[in-house]
């Protein structure tokens, strides 16, 4: 396919701002040829209102379509082959493995959702018979789950496919049927229209409304801004930065009629040590460790960017193979020279706290390519961490070793910790029994504790929670990956004394 | 028991506050003896830190010992016999038949989380094996709810009871073992001091920790906002006014850290009255109209305000047949003078209003005491309804009935609703058919669907959902009434790769 760079709004192309940008290739640092519009006011409003008045028809589809136009969207994705990967490469600087592997989590996720759409298993149906025989009589009441209206998206810039156009949070709305408007990430356009054309496709295929889906581009804040503002917009996506996230949070809640902003933000994900793992296989570990820091080029929200350990002759073991592996690790082109920039300055940032020392950075060659971030491991007394007022998350492949002098000084990080997405343990049975109370203080400032484990990579399942107390995401209730995901979007509707012909089919008992 | 007029922080009876204020018998307009004391910072502070220490604590807890902690508090709450019921009636103008019937509903709602907390079924806990066959090597995870932290309450001005001091709030918060701190209602302190022992005696009693549960007078806004701003609250249960509930909304979502703010609060619950029902049953239906205007004095927050109707002869008779029913209620004493000031303002203003009629207004005469609402009915053309640019509700025994021309009117009203708690249909089999697309709009705008019958009076069960889309609540997924309620109060926690014997019971398979 062709790129035009326009804005797909409800099943039409069309892109009339003035104000345009192009995407870049982080690895050449070269501008791509398509130039892309930022979205008017016009067209943000032209998408709501679309949306909107598809609403209250996909309310009343057969879920069945729903399903079908997941589906279809899915196999259009791996039908669309090298043009969808090669341009993602281009606009990324990833792999293509690591492409085609998202490419595969993200047909994956489609398709789970679609399932839930067919069978209706999110709807939650909960009845509760009239009971003429109480006092005051009890009436019939009856209540499921629906649709909660129009969603607007902002997607990640480090999953363009599994977090960006028909992400988790696309799939699940659109399987809640509710309309979706997603505004395109910047860094990654012609991968956004792309994947725009394919859901406009598969849902005129499915015959359902055209404002079921419209998809803006804007390399502007302000726009952002737009979508979260307009009136017909009814609950927010968003997967970034806690600073972008916390001033579209601010004007959702701002609004005349506030809606829910769920944002994912990131967070530092602190690793524990105990000593019987370290014991055991501090080089392993340290192995496992470097491989999770340096994982799609430390780009990942779950990056393990704080660990913690009692000082020992085994942790000694852990730095050093951990330095060994820092060092060996070949530098990579990060997602957008913006993103490097941050990274850069955020790691020197670290080497230039009082206290904190290098333990290694990465040896081997530039392979040439433009934006490439080094692999660097700090370490430094749990002192330095205790006077650090804020942890500020590094997104790339850097992480802090702290070495801990007591078992209260690990509880008193613990408690000290804001909300963040995840927690590690590394320890034998014994070392969780030993450190109870540090797993019960973790339970609640993160949302998913992992024990000998790495926090990156997310498993899709019905289990999964991917969220935690502010500011790791907005809302700790609900999780913005795996099958849960979709109660971000809906709301219950409760039925009072209603004659079984007129209730939605699954509160027929 | 002799009231102090003080505050019970954790555990303690205390009051160093200089500002005072007192109940007031709305009856005969006259303060009540006791004098209270305005928190003071210190002492908010003193016992949101209490409940901070106590939260670990009881998140270690037996859950049994919540239930205990729940079935003391109901059995403490009957064995006060008179002396509350008393101070209930002094304090609020209530009848004593209307006390008891509340007192009953609360002790039966304290018992279902008592039972909860002891079943545990609010956890659910999801499982999702390892498959170490799968590439790569799908992790174990597991996952179930957690109470999210101490819980900040304000209580209700109608519902001294079921949605006060021991409300649906406190006990669904204290069954997952979140400790609570009550913001007692001004209007009635006395109510508060008294139930406020009763926690405090059962959470010894129990032998939880102090900071399971405190409770602080306050007659001024500014300290109610220290209750939302103070760093250790994790979320917040307001029932109220708009006004009051989006002042303290702002500050829960501009805090450093924002937390849930859980608001309800009210509408004006419209009514539709569809041919087929008015042609059979006009009169029976004005009756219970009636009945459910003037319910509680007209202060719930269901309280039908709204009517709409196709024009003719049939809805002529229920316009009589409302009116008889109107100018024959007993005017009666409402909660408290500002209340009653502020429905008498309010009924002015409907009255003033150009195309709108009075059909009827209480003539019986008073019966001497203060305070006493009258019932007012209105009636006018939809052109009235829909040149108004907000319905405001007004807290009273009033409602206005709309005399539409055509089916359109009633779905452009619809279409036109912001969130409302309820929607309520008279009609046959026939009408709903023939109104399909009226209910699916409906359903996008309220929380509850009553059919042939009145929204007033709530069901305490697990299909229940007291909430709607803003302004009805803040947030549309959860419910302040019945068995859902407690899951404003928790948060998931994931747990991967976790041993059996290091994970929460309900977890282990």
């Amino acid at each position: 396919m062709t790129l035009t760079g326009q804005h797909f709004i409800a099943g039409q192309r069309n892109a009339t701002g003035a104000s345009t940008f192009t995407g870049i290739n982080p690895a050449t640092g070269e501008a791509l040829p398509t130039t892309f519009h930022d979205a008017t006011s016009d067209e943000i409003n032209q998408a709501v209102v679309a949306a909107e008045e598809a609403f209250y028809q996909l309310q009343q589809v057969d879920p069945a379509k729903l399903a079908d136009l997941l589906e279809s969207i899915a196999d259009r994705i791996e039908a669309a082959g090298d043009t969808l990967i090669q341009r993602v490469m281009a606009e990324t600087g990833l792999p293509e493995a690591r492409c085609k592997g998202e490419r595969g989590r993200t047909c994956n996720q489609t398709r789970i959702f679609a399932s839930m759409a067919r069978d209706g298993s999110w709807r939650q149906p909960r009845i509760d018979a009239a009971d003429p025989q109480s006092k005051p009589g009890k009436p019939d009441v009856r209540t499921m789950l629906f649709g909660i209206g129009p969603v607007a998206v902002f997607g990640a810039s480090n999953f363009p496919l599994a977090i960006g156009v028909v992400g988790t949070d696309t799939v699940c709305a659109l399987a809640a049927g509710c309309p979706v408007i997603v505004k395109a990430h910047p860094a990654h356009p012609g991968t956004c229209e792309i994947l725009a054309e394919i859901v406009t496709e598969a849902v005129a295929h499915c015959g359902l409304p055209a404002g079921t889906f419209s998809m803006l581009q804007s390399n502007s804040n302000e726009s952002g801004a737009e979508f979260v503002r307009h009136p017909g917009v009814c609950a927010v996506a968003f997967t970034g930065s806690l600073r972008g996230g916390r001033a579209l949070f601010d004007i959702a809640c701002s609004r005349p009629r506030p809606i829910p902003f769920y944002a994912e933000m990131g967070s530092s994900n602190p690793v524990f040590l105990l000593p019987g793992a370290l014991a055991q296989r501090s080089t392993d570990i340290a192995a496992d460790y470097i491989k999770s820091v340096t994982m799609g080029v430390g780009q990942f929200c779950t990056n393990p960017a704080i660990v913690l350990g009692l000082e020992s002759e085994h942790l000694e073991s852990f730095v050093s193979a951990a330095a060994e592996g820092a060092a060996g690790y070949q530098p990579q082109t990060m997602l957008h020279p913006g993103i490097y920039q941050a990274f850069e300055s955020g790691r020197q940032k670290i080497a230039a706290t009082s206290g904190v020392s290098q333990v290694a950075v990465s040896q081997a060659e530039s392979s040439g390519t433009a934006n490439e971030a080094v692999c660097q491991i700090f370490a430094a007394d749990f002192s330095v961490l205790d006077a650090t007022e804020e942890l500020e998350e590094v997104f790339g492949p850097t992480s802090t070793i702290y070495r801990c002098q007591s078992k209260d000084q690990l509880l008193k990080f613990a408690r000290s910790l804001d909300g963040h997405l995840t927690a590690t343990l590394h320890g034998t049975e014994e070392d969780l029994t030993e450190h109870a109370d540090l797993v019960n203080i973790l339970q609640h400032k993160v949302g998913r504790i992992v024990f000998n484990g790495f926090p990156t990579g997310i498993e899709v399942c019905h289990a999964m929670h991917h969220g935690g107390p502010y500011p790791a995401a907005t809302h700790s209730f609900f999780t913005s990956i795996g099958h849960q995901s979709i109660y971000r979007f809906v709301k219950p509707v409760c039925f009072q004394g209603f004659p079984s012909s007129a209730l939605p089919e699954a509160l027929r008992q």
